[in-house]
Order: C-alpha cells, then sequence, then structure tokens
C-alpha cells in the first residue's frame, strides 16, 4: 500500500490521525498541492478528481477519499474500534461524523477556500481553476462556523467525546474542522468551554501531531 | 423503529430507495418540510439539526442523517449487500458513494436551494432563516451539475453500476442527484450517453418508485 498525502492539508491529516490512533503505518508519497501537483496527468490517473488522500492498494486500487479510506483501514484492523462495533454504535459515530464534515469541516473550507488569494478560482477542491471564489460564502462561512461551535457545545456538554463516551472517527473530524478554520483567524468561542475542554484533550493525543 | 420521512425530500428518498432494495419496511411519520413541521419543537429533540429523514430506534436513539441510517440497516440486513462485502468492496462504495453526494447532490442542493423562492432566507439545510440564498450559487451549482454528468458518463463507460459491476448505495445516491437537479431544469445532457443508460435501468427498478 502507499498513502498519496500533503502534511498542509486537512484530510490527508484526517487519514494520518486515524492511522496514529491505530498503529498503522504505511508509505507515504508527498503531493504538494500548494505546487498544484495534484493536477499532473499521472495523478489524475490515479485520482480522476485530483484530490488527496488516495490510498494505492497492492493491487492497483485506489481509494482516493478520505472517509472510505479510513473504512478500509477500520475493517482491517478492527482494534481500537474508531468507527462503532455494533450497528447502533456504526451508525451513531457515522451520523456525527457526516455531522462534523457538513457542519464543520465545510463550513470552514468554504471560508478558507473563499478568502485565502492561493485560492483564487479554485472555489471547488480538485478543479485547477474556472470555480472563481464567491465573496459571500466567507461570510457565511463564518456563520456556519458559530453555529458548528454552538451545536458541539451542547454535545459536548454531555458527552466526552464527539459521538459518546469513546473516542472515533468523528472527533477527529471535528478537530480538522477546527484546525482547518484557523487558518481564517476563526476559533473556537470563549462560551464554548465544552469544546474548549475536548479541544484541549484531543491535542494532547500523540494521533493529533501525525 | 420508526422513521421520520418526507416523500418530496432528496435524503429521505434515498433512504427509501435503500429500504425498498433491502425489502425492509419501517412504519413512517411523515414531517411536511414545505410547512417547516422539522422546526417544530417536538421534531427538534429528535434532530436538533432539523433536518429528515430521521430513524428512531426502539431504545429512542434517533438517528439524524440518512447515510448513517442506511449503515444501520446494511449491518442488521446484510443482504442484498449495498454497502460492500469485505474491506475492499466497502472502501471503493463509499469513496462513489461520497463523490456522488459531494459532486452530486452537494451541486443540486446548491443550485436547487439558491433559486427556488420556497427556500428564501434558508440556503442552508436545517435553519430556518438567517442565510440569504446567494445567486452566484446558482451558476455554480450548473456547471458544478456539468462536472459531475462528465465525470459519471467517464465511470459509466467501463462499468454497469456507479461503484463497479453490482448496484449500491452509490446508484442510489447518483439517482437522486440527478432527480434533485431537475427541479431547477437541469438534465442528463445529451452526449451524456452512459449515464442515461444507466438513469434508465435504474429508474425501471421498482425501488425508484419507492
Amino acid at each position: 500500500m502507499k498513502l498519496y498525502d500533503f502534511a498542509l492539508a486537512p484530510n490527508p491529516r484526517r487519514v494520518r490521525m486515524f492511522l496514529a490512533e491505530k498503529g498503522v503505518t504505511i508509505p507515504v508519497v508527498e503531493v504538494n498541492t500548494r505546487q498544484k501537483e495534484q493536477f499532473a496527468p499521472e495523478f489524475a490517473k490515479l485520482n480522476p478528481f485530483c484530490t488527496v488522500p488516495v490510498l494505492e492498494l497492492d493491487d492497483g486500487t485506489c481509494i482516493g477519499d478520505s472517509v472510505a479510506i479510513c473504512r478500509y483501514i477500520e475493517v482491517l484492523h478492527p482494534e481500537p474500534p474508531l468507527m462503532g462495533r455494533d450497528a447502533r454504535e456504526q451508525a451513531i459515530i457515522e451520523m456525527w461524523d457526516r455531522r462534523a464534515e457538513l457542519e464543520g469541516v465545510n463550513a470552514a473550507g468554504e471560508l478558507v477556500r473563499n478568502a485565502a488569494p492561493m485560492f483564487e478560482g479554485r472555489g471547488i477542491a480538485g478543479v485547477p481553476d474556472g470555480f472563481p471564489q464567491i465573496p459571500a460564502l466567507v461570510d457565511r462561512g463564518k456563520k456556519r462556523m458559530a453555529r458548528f461551535f454552538d451545536f458541539w457545545n451542547r454535545q459536548l456538554a454531555d458527552n466526552a467525546f464527539v459521538a459518546g463516551p469513546d473516542f472515533s472517527i468523528a472527533d477527529i473530524t471535528s478537530f480538522i474542522a477546527i484546525e482547518f478554520a484557523k487558518r481564517a483567524e476563526v476559533t473556537i468561542p470563549a462560551q464554548c468551554k465544552h469544546v474548549a475542554r475536548w479541544y484541549e484533550s484531543v491535542s494532547q493525543r500523540p494521533s493529533a501531531s501525525a
């Protein structure tokens, strides 16, 4: 197996944290998206959508999606479980992971991609240009992040982790959403004390520096 | 179990198609989102994000996300498999299902939500108001749908179904993306013959009318 990765991008970090929590090591090929290496024809053969991460299996199959890569690793290495054991746990964790992506990562994404000069003409991931930035999405992204923090504060008031008592992929996704939003100088609001407590505990896990 | 559903919305339809393919029947409670019933306080107790569908389990646990509901059903009723059998199949199907959501459903969503008068002030799902429509997203949604059709045409040139030789949840998600975009009068482009062939075959499955 080979992992096409880029240290500075949020979705590759999601996979690296997942692998670190599992104690799994996979050889890495760096694809520098700041240099637009993901648009090179050789890379587009592996992933026509031109995004990282991509996991290349030994038979040549390419898994070009962060959560699908995590699923593959979860099935091969079930311990510690990060996507739930039984039907109910799996559903609760997937619900929170998808909410963390929709309410968190996507909100941070529209904020950062529509503000940062490096994404000019690339409002949509995986497209070299032709999707101009939309300034109204910067404001909308900020409002959505505020909503995200508010919801997560309520959830984390009653739960040690995002999807319940145990650390899961939903914590990884929530953590990278917050890390991503920092690039646009959006940080945890002072009143969201439960988010701050949880963020501190996740930051201290060895996987946070993966 | 109880399924909170709305006949006219895309994500509930995704779950209904999944259940029909599995041959599973669950009692339904209709939540009319055109009447804004999802914002009623009793419903917000089941799903604070105020979206349908929601699956309420017998112990009161509420699964408020379409794919998480499908996962729950898949684990309890593995036949016929719609999310893959082994690690590799599961990863390939999840990758295509997530691409279908990102490139298809989300593109159709930004197109429809930012154009239709019924979504005025509600550019973001699950929020009663305060997120004005952004006209630039209508054009962007159209361009993204064109990109979706182009990619899907290439994938379906070599594959009977979206994720390979077998029907899967990725076909359901792709199908509802196309059905959703129709509301903004965006349809399969004439040159996308492989998409048209596949769409015709999915339309004829009994689940398409679920």
